[in-house]
């Protein structure tokens, strides 16, 4: 029984090795450098997917490294797919976002450019209590960070696929829904996953919804939204300024025009970051509970994607 | 009897005459172009010093239209002098005590600097509870920023003149314990009352103190801090990153080496904002009380500064 641990992240591979040692002692650890053999494979942890999946007739179950699993809409449907749930990760991701939050509230972005002009021109405060949040998407995450902004006290609403009931905060769904709500917000939080339904949703479409002077903080996946659509909703004004973590192509290449966005934070995906450990932890106890007839836990429903 | 309203503020000076007339309808309201008798002058409301207090031989008040009121330090001690108390104002500079302090949690001044180079590099995630944040001054303001922060989740640890009693909050007094907080706190903010103690307390000696990879939000007043010692402290590395909202001058003068500060967010002194309405409420409150005799409200010890 091996379970085949596919990541270039020298970082954490030494504390996921020892997980696995002490947590699963009679599973076999290999990585793609070690001789193996594939037809022993019944787990796979992974980032990214496997060029072919064909090549392990005994897999059962893909643990993806990260939450969002959009990377692995081409696997085969009867497998099992598990995304990471990791308590730190979902904090610094819910921190991030009112760390992009508030520094749209704040104009941190505007005044950032200002700042390279030596443009002393100050803009009216605005507070929390005064601010529409939209949070587009109310999974783990989105939930927690659409609670987390309400603490603050902004005003927060939240869409999604499937209605949510979150105290505080104006759930809706549906997407007529949606539209009002981008009318009224003053920033967008996108924290949804990527799905055919939702590619490409940060649209020119969307932008002219949103309402002038509206912000962008994008925590999703680069493939939500269109740059170069963002670029001119920024640079006709419409919108006030943007924090993004996620980009088409990562690492963000030199000379790419996102660089040069006007008012706009750039952050280098690290909104989050599973815990080596906790990480680990998870696919140990999924394996477990596999080996003992349970259900899995975090698994993904693959005709939702999520 | 006469308030002589001293401001520039043309954005706020209706409000202020409509309250005033509502209010204090037995007070003459002047500004200082208009033609009126000096000798009439009980009360004035006003942002800067006035250049001769002696003009005003029936002076009995000044109304401060800000929270700090270090640029009274001149007035006659006889004088009563009352700081504004706005809770729209605290609200607001507490929300940007937030802001920046998540900014450098999440390393967004050292990535805005990183995106002017095109440069794509991740930094390890902090998260805010194991992230120790000291503020220095814990006034009305700096208790609600303190709880505020401890709210969201960061280890908070305040000092201040006197012992303060804040739940969750570690609060310390005297120099050396401040000494031993600079050295463990990831995060200093400045909130300090401009005194002669306080005068130039963000300093070389300051900032060495300080653990390596620390950051610095000041909301104080400018002269608070040596700006080339900051500059110092930032450009060798030894300060990760800061955000700033006071100067020595203000605006900042164009071609400042201020403005270039690496890793730092400039903000023009737009923490915090007095309304209007509520200012000139507090005046006429004040107003009302002198003369029926009540012990006025906000007033400052003028033996402390603040």
């Amino acid at each position: 029984m091996t379970l085949l641990l596919n990541t270039n992240d020298t970082d954490r591979i030494d504390a996921f090795r020892a997980t696995f040692a002490r947590d699963l002692p009679d599973v076999t650890l290999v990585t793609p450098e070690e001789a193996f053999d594939p037809a022993q494979v019944r787990y796979v942890f992974t980032w990214l997917p496997l060029p072919d999946w064909s090549m392990f007739p005994a897999l059962e179950i893909v643990f993806s490294v990260s939450a969002g699993v959009d990377q692995f809409a081409t696997l085969p449907p009867d497998l099992a797919l598990i995304k990471m749930s990791d308590p730190n990760n979902t904090r610094m991701v819910v921190e991030y976002v009112l760390s992009g939050c508030l520094a749209c509230l704040r104009d941190l972005p505007s005044y950032a450019w200002a700042q390279r002009h030596q443009d002393w021109k100050a803009a009216p405060v605005r507070c929390a209590a005064d601010t529409h949040v939209a949070v587009l998407g109310l999974g783990e995450i989105g939930c927690l960070a659409a609670e987390a902004l309400r603490d603050i006290g902004f005003q927060v609403y939240g869409w999604s696929r499937s209605q949510k009931h979150l105290p505080g905060v104006t759930c809706v769904t549906g997407n007529e829904a949606r539209d009002h709500l981008l009318s009224q917000a003053d920033i967008v939080v996108c924290l949804l996953p990527l799905t055919p339904e939702t590619r490409g949703i940060l649209s020119r479409e969307t932008f002219a919804r949103m309402k002038p002077g509206a912000s962008l903080v994008h925590v999703g996946r680069g493939a939500h939204c269109d740059f170069g659509d963002l670029a001119e909703a920024l640079g006709r004004g419409h919108l006030r300024n943007a924090v993004i973590d996620v980009f088409d192509t990562e690492p963000l290449p030199e000379g790419d025009a996102v660089w040069a966005l006007p008012r706009t934070f750039l952050t280098p995906h690290i909104a989050g970051r599973t815990d080596a450990q906790t990480g680990a932890q998870n696919v140990a106890t999924n394996i477990a509970r596999h080996k003992g007839g349970l259900d899995l836990l975090w698994q993904v429903d693959r005709r939702k994607g999520y």
